[in-house]
């Protein structure tokens, strides 16, 4: 793995993320690189937690990804322990990964006291081969068990990530303070194979496993699902939502509670400032963008037609180009396959207008333009119809320096 | 535009085509490049010829394609003429887009004794600027019709094509000869704006309006259809096919006629040397990839499974290092939402497996591989299962080649 230097996207500093009462972590090196450094997490949360997670959509799937899905939805939420490596993604490994996975998550779970069907897992590295859970084995003994320190949290679970990635929120819920910290890892891929995004996020509110699976839906939905660096979904993506519970809240019994209303508010500004963050370190990015659809026949019609924008390869090497090119944009449209009204088509700069009613803007201002373009990052809304369908997407541009990261590592 | 060098892909030089009776040719200029250089075609086919054409599935269209589309729709394939321009797509135009359309094909038609509503147009260049007719107007007293120039006529309609492209066949229809010739151009898009494929695809044979159409269509589906170079549609791209019915073939009544399995053949093989070539002229290629899919629970699944794994931007940048890096392929054909069976997948570059049975293979041979990848031509076949569905599909590698051409223009 090359030594990146940070991305020119990343934020100033790691920020200060709040404590969750009945959380503590242990950072380990158990060797799944060359170099020593430090490459697996494990993290407890005290007796009666509770978690949700979605996971990739992506067909082949992983061990770790599988064992997950299988344990939330047979202890219906009941995992309160997570362990995390980078380095082997123990994907597309058939059975033998499966059981390497169950037998690192039984070593790892007696060394913290959870039994194996209360663990969760997520790893990310190599594809195809299968994870040597006699490596996690080795460190556990290392591994201390205490309050978490986020920025090395994060740092423990980066690959291809030029910085680590954090963010948090406090809020109310019935009048009661409740924290949210969450870390998430993600650029591109893993020299020399993989890309994969994972995100865990900790709460001390005391919500139910149902209540939780519903509210990280519905927010993954319009954060990490609404993020693309290259289109490619790996095989290991997770989000995990867990619950310590420790917060004297009142019980809530329903999703639609109106007293979870700040707490839904919390959560999505945290993922949305972590999903944004793997877009700033988007292999080889220099341009953070977002794109907004308005007009369509459907929210889920914008969406389509914003992701067809944000991984055109003729948009993303035009903006990296520093270039207006608001044809490519219009060709993006056009190719998304969804209904749209070319004589109302307008596309947008910033507040410059490059297109309007299906042709050329009458105030097109190349000169205004192009110093627009010269923003590290941009804002770019299109209007596709007389419909009240939008979404809001988030991309980079495509560099050079993708193509190196992704395609000479050899030489 | 940038002066390009010759694809390292190109055939070494252009193919002898056939002669096709009862077709002409003018090439002409009307001054849409800043230097000077044959950017219009014109061609008539003999009183009597059908034609057929299939066009961009892009929303967005141009006032060429759309006037195509109007045209074959109304006057029922009976079209002769043909004006095609580079340097100007006339795509998000508008009304005055259309109007030009109209007015150039009324000048170019009287030009050669064809009624407009017998015109085809077919335009490339900058999109969202209004074709300027009297260009076309002011260069047409220079155009003599004669015998097709094959060379010329494809150098024509080249934009950043980095050579021209030709294909042609001889068969039998019912014991009689008959001849097709085409060109074609396109290689990811002219600068600064569009991508455009087209293709003209011409032959004596007496055949009706609606088999030229059904064959077309089936033969496209399979040729143009199945190559990719980056993903972007153009809203210009048509490939229309002309008959003069100058061969003495006895009529035939329907497309699934026996006697024209020898022409079908043909056609088959003149759209599909033509699609190949457009790959071999992608830009920044360095390597022409052929994808095949097998075990699919469909020819349309497997299509677009080879289509996830020709456009994934990491598989086309590990090509591009010369990298076997199969995980990204079974990340691929995980992605393409398909139906798929994990434990049957397989990879294989050439005839060497990367992976079996859904792991990697047994006796996996990386120097074997790293050897295999330095083809400029490669194969690639992956297993997805047990159903029956197969399809192939052309796409070329992404480049650094590929980003400058799209992005530094303006440094």
């Amino acid at each position: 793995m090359k030594i990146e230097t940070v991305s020119p996207l990343a934020p100033a500093r790691f920020p200060d993320l709040p404590a969750i009462a009945g959380l503590e972590a242990a950072i380990g090196r158990a060797g799944f690189y060359k170099h020593d450094r430090p490459d697996l997490l494990l993290l407890r949360c005290a007796a009666g937690a509770k978690a949700a997670g979605v996971f990739t959509s992506n067909a082949v799937g992983s061990a770790p990804t599988d064992w997950c899905k299988q344990v939330l939805s047979a202890n219906r939420g009941n995992a309160r322990g997570l362990l995390v490596n980078a380095g082997c993604a123990n994907s597309f490994t058939g059975p033998d990964g499966d059981a390497a996975c169950k037998r690192a998550l039984t070593e790892a779970g007696a060394a913290i006291g959870i039994e194996a069907r209360e663990m969760l897992a997520a790893s990310t590295g190599v594809i195809g081969v299968v994870l040597d859970d006699s490596k996690i084995a080795a460190a556990l003994p290392q591994m201390q068990l205490a309050a978490v320190d986020w920025p090395q949290a994060a740092a423990a679970i980066m690959t291809t990530d030029t910085f680590p990635k954090g963010a948090g929120a406090t809020c109310e819920i019935d009048g009661v303070e409740v924290n949210i910290a969450g870390i998430a890892k993600g650029s591109g891929m893993i020299a020399p194979d993989m890309a994969t995004m994972l995100a865990f996020v900790f709460t001390d509110a005391p919500l139910s496993a149902p209540i939780l699976k519903t509210l990280l839906r519905q927010e993954t939905e319009v954060s990490f699902n609404s993020i693309t660096v290259d289109g490619d979904r790996s095989t290991n993506d997770c989000v995990l939502l867990f619950a310590t519970g420790q917060a004297r809240v009142p019980p809530i019994a329903d999703a639609k509670d109106e007293r979870l209303l700040g707490f839904r508010a919390a959560l999505n500004r945290v993922l949305a400032d972590l999903a944004i963050q793997i877009v700033r370190d988007g292999e080889g990015a220099t341009k953070l963008v977002a794109v907004n659809v308005e007009g369509a026949a459907s929210d889920a019609s914008a969406k389509a037609i914003a992701r067809t924008i944000c991984e055109s390869p003729l948009v993303k090497t035009a903006i990296a180009g520093e270039d207006a090119n608001w044809g490519r944009i219009v060709m993006a449209i056009g190719r998304a396959d969804q209904p749209i009204q070319r004589d109302m088509v307008s596309v947008r700069f910033g507040e410059l207008y490059a297109a309007r009613d299906g042709m050329v803007a009458p105030n097109y201002d190349e000169a205004a333009m192009s110093a627009y373009m010269k923003n590290a990052e941009l804002e770019i809304t299109v209007n596709v119809g007389p419909g009240s369908g939008r979404a809001r997407m988030y991309t980079c541009d495509l560099t050079k320096r993708y193509i190196e990261i992704n395609g000479d590592y050899r030489s």
